[in-house]
């Protein structure tokens, strides 16, 4: 039935064919992610409403705005996809998020949370500046709820005299099940009854903001949904509206129903690798290691199974702390711990920390506090795509004064420099990708700022590289140049800031490549071009080019985007002559 | 009466003592700004709150968080600094924000706002990790209260089950009048009769997040002041508080009390430089292009008429949005307007664009809109200290893609890019210091990308500078060396990122010195390593070191942490031996 159906298709369906539809939808969901991974449970939960939005909006002319954007599947098999959807998450195929670029239906590209609220009330404003006439809508989800920018934007809802509507779609879960006041306030108005006074009173807080509260209905219910958005339509003329819709994360799958944030994102991993997540080192080695000492705390911004802390959480409830999707209020936090002797460790993904850079430079670093931020999912992410990638944290992080930046090259000497960082007292950060594939036989001893030599050249080359990755394929790289009979020195900078200035000046080679998983600007490599700037030598970079990194496989995008054995081969092979 | 009092001779003073204390306090204040610039207004207004937290806790023991900071002037007065206020935000003085290393009674250094809320919590919670017992307070101002940091830390306290008190120091002000929902909240609870029913039912917003509310007082009435106190400290045994308090910006100063806007900063400019500063030109520029461009809109958070842009928004208010201290907000805002064709321009000092990070990179640059970031206060700004240099926008900026950066030597250059700004269909960022000293003779065509070379030589040098700042000395050491017999060239980088690959490919020159107001990883001299860094050329780059700049004069801190006339001088004279 889907067809590369549209809007315009859907709104002369009936009933019973919308609800066959939603079934439809339902099931390519559920195939495509369990073929190319993505987001399952919450795109299972949001069918029906979106579904219904597009029988009562025409997305032609009105604005959807999805916030964080990984409940957009069904929009996107709506609006004339379905075809594509079976790219979904590949390179060069259809986006797990909304993307301009990919289709005049989507209007708004989110990745991170919390900016559905104030990109709609920018493109509401843009509207009445122009003095056009459309609606524009924002979809957020409780969890999102929690940040601190959908404050922000509802501070200026009166301000910009402007209307939306924003559809809460509350289903008690951002990866992690929702926390927080506003959650619990949340919880109070869906359990009151419907229309009574009660919840006309508790529901004061949005009508403080502007915004007229109309809640709470079931979201998975078509009919009600398709009702609701028509009467919500007309009241928009006039005034901005909240509609609080109540949903099930992985609706219809049962084991999705059942185990929501197991199956919020699917990662489908390659069958020929085995191996070791960074995030499980980080929790069993925190944990042994907080077992020690009594004030380790650790803290995440709702994500505390995917970054490995879950036995932390369990075992120390009292030294744990998950804030919600609050980055920058869990930099602080960390930051303030610090000042009364605590030892915090922030755990996060690299994208997401970008978030909190005014408060590492200021909070953490320019107070010299002994914070340690545990970056995951640092260089390229993969699948999903740009707002995901974590290849900035090297460039935004490595002039911020007193900071240290670590990056291993394996599971084992994360778990050094980890054990290292207990008696280290200023700022650390330790960035890591998803997965070890391998771990190396050479382990030597962390020592600030010592890098280790992993084998010695006796030709005019030395590769300088960082994190797993970077040595992994530069190792295979000087293989093949031995091969060739040249003998290049390859050297693990496991710490990327301070730069192993003894060791530096010990290397002889005229030829110096340097290898990174992270954008060229303010990484490793440029940190070595300033070193050497006055200095007689050749260097080379691989780095990734000036250019965001779309969805694809993080082999194939780190090829692409500049940074592979074969570069690194050839580079050197051809200089040599 | 003063002397160098503690907090511990000021608990026997009586009411009359205190008062009189309040006196001295108040006209210390008053005369030390006026000799050393500072923040006025905001000092002023929290005397009388200063003296009664003094008199009730233990700052040797209890915490005190000031959210910005810029109204600890009493605090310090009363914790053993009166004797060196004199020196207040002089190189090596006294500090105008809380500075931990200063004195054991600073516990928290701030300088941005709303981050109080979540380092009290943070330090109660370590507090209660330790088994420690002491009372935690935060002061926050109603301009703060916007931010969504304060949202972030407020959802959070019942997580986090600790108790802390919140002093709502309701001034109706930031450094421009405080605007949003939130601060109509705040007045309708002021206007309220005190104790009754009405407020009690007003203050839920706060109770729902765990806070017991109290108020409205006069925090301006220090008998009051202290009774309420007193009667907040046993409370804390058992519940957070939020004790909400009026106070008058700019309290016992008439002047400063009509004008709190223009008192809330004072600034002093040393007599003999004549300049004009870049905000008054933005204000200028921007109005006179809104007139011809109807899709020109202007965006600020709480620094209007600071940004040069008052006449822009009192003479085009539907084209104008002050959203607030919401610089996160700001950015999205203006990313979204950009999605509808409106060309969005956001004004914003270096330090605070710090906040908005992360929505630089994905709002707008990945999703490669037309907004156009005009950057005040960029480089050194001087007496405010560490929290307030402009020096890292060059280096959390260059490695996003799609954004191109511009630094204008002079406002008349200034005054071009923002003319050619309005047909730019990509991001654009814009940085500038506060004052123009300079205009140059030389004016030639702004074209995307392009340099300007200032003069030409005939020896080993080239000099690259980026801003008035970097070209005037590079001028200045250009004309020493001139006269020493040394000629060499001076290239205006108007553009830092993209480099002028064209112009670059011609400097025949051996030695390149480059020279700019910013760190050096990720700014223009990098780059240029980077650059140059396979090719034959000796570089030298004149950027600040790798440390925190504290407060001074900016000459002074400019050459003392590395950029300056002399150094450049010298250099090059040493190398052409």
């Amino acid at each position: 039935m889907l067809e590369n159906i549209t809007g315009e298709q859907l709104k002369k369906m009936s009933l019973p064919q919308l609800s066959a539809l939603c079934e439809e939808v339902r099931q390519k969901i559920i195939s495509t992610v369990f073929r190319n991974g993505g987001h399952l449970s919450s795109n299972l939960g949001t069918v029906e409403l979106s579904v219904a939005l597009h029988y009562v909006f025409d997305f032609q002319k009105d604005k959807l705005v999805f916030d964080v954007g990984h409940q957009c599947y069904t929009h996107k098999m709506l609006s004339g996809r379905f075809d594509k959807f079976e790219s979904l998450r590949k390179k060069g195929g259809i986006s797990g998020f909304p993307k301009r670029e990919e289709s005049s239906y989507d209007h708004y590209n989110t990745g991170h949370a919390g900016t559905s609220v104030s990109a709609a009330l920018g493109i509401a404003k843009a509207r009445d500046v122009k003095g056009e006439d459309f609606d524009v809508i924002a979809v957020i989800g409780d969890g999102s709820f929690n940040n601190g920018l959908v404050y922000e934007a509802f501070n200026s809802l009166r301000l910009l005299n402007t209307r939306i509507l924003v559809i809460l779609n509350d289903n008690g879960m951002s990866i992690a099940p929702t926390v927080g006041s506003m959650h619990e306030y949340l919880e109070i108005l869906s359990a009151s009854d419907e229309h009574n006074i009660k919840r006309d009173k508790h529901a004061k807080i949005f009508e403080r903001f502007g915004f007229a509260y109309d809640g709470v209905y079931d979201g998975n219910d078509l009919a009600k949904m398709i009702e609701k958005l028509k009467e919500v339509k007309e009241r928009l003329k006039t005034e901005s509206v909240i509609l609080h819709v109540l949903s099930k994360k992985g609706k219809g799958y049962e084991f999705c129903e059942e185990n929501p944030e197991a199956t919020h994102g699917i990662s489908i991993s390659s069958s020929d690798s085995v191996s070791i997540e960074y995030s499980q080192v980080l929790g069993k080695t925190l944990t042994a290691l907080a077992e020690k000492n009594k004030n380790i705390v650790a803290v995440t911004a709702a994500m505390t199974s995917s970054l490995g802390l879950a036995e932390f959480f369990e075992k120390f409830p009292e030294r744990s702390i998950d804030v919600g999707i609050c980055e920058e209020h869990a930099t602080i936090l960390c930051a303030s711990l610090a000042t009364e002797g605590i030892k915090p460790y922030y755990a996060v993904y690299s994208t997401f920390l970008q978030r909190s850079y005014d408060e590492i430079v200021l909070d953490i670093c320019s107070q010299n506090l002994p914070v340690t931020i545990c970056i995951d999912r640092a260089g390229i992410s993969g699948s999903d795509g740009e707002t995901h990638q974590g290849v900035f944290d090297l460039s935004f992080l490595s002039s911020v004064p007193n900071l240290t930046i670590a990056s291993p090259k394996d599971v084992k000497e994360f778990e050094a420099i980890l054990e290292f960082s207990v008696n280290f007292n200023a700022p650390l950060a330790i960035r890591y990708p998803r997965e070890c594939k391998n771990i190396f036989k050479m382990q030597s001893e962390i020592v600030l700022g010592k890098w280790e030599k992993m084998c010695s050249g006796d030709s005019k080359f030395a590769i300088i590289a960082s994190g797993e990755r970077a040595v992994t394929i530069s190792l295979a790289a000087a293989q093949r140049l031995f091969d060739k009979g040249i003998k290049v020195s390859v050297i693990n900078a496991r710490f990327v800031k301070p730069l192993d200035y003894e060791m530096l000046d010990e290397i002889k080679e005229k030829y110096i490549v340097t290898v990174e998983d992270n954008m060229l600007l303010g990484g490793l490599g440029a940190m070595l071009d300033a070193f050497y700037s006055d200095k007689n030598k050749i260097l080379k970079n691989f780095a990734y080019e000036d250019k965001f990194i779309p969805q694809g496989g993080v082999n194939e995008l780190m090829c692409e985007f500049g940074v592979s054995e074969e570069a690194i081969f050839r580079y050197i092979e051809n200089a040599d002559r």
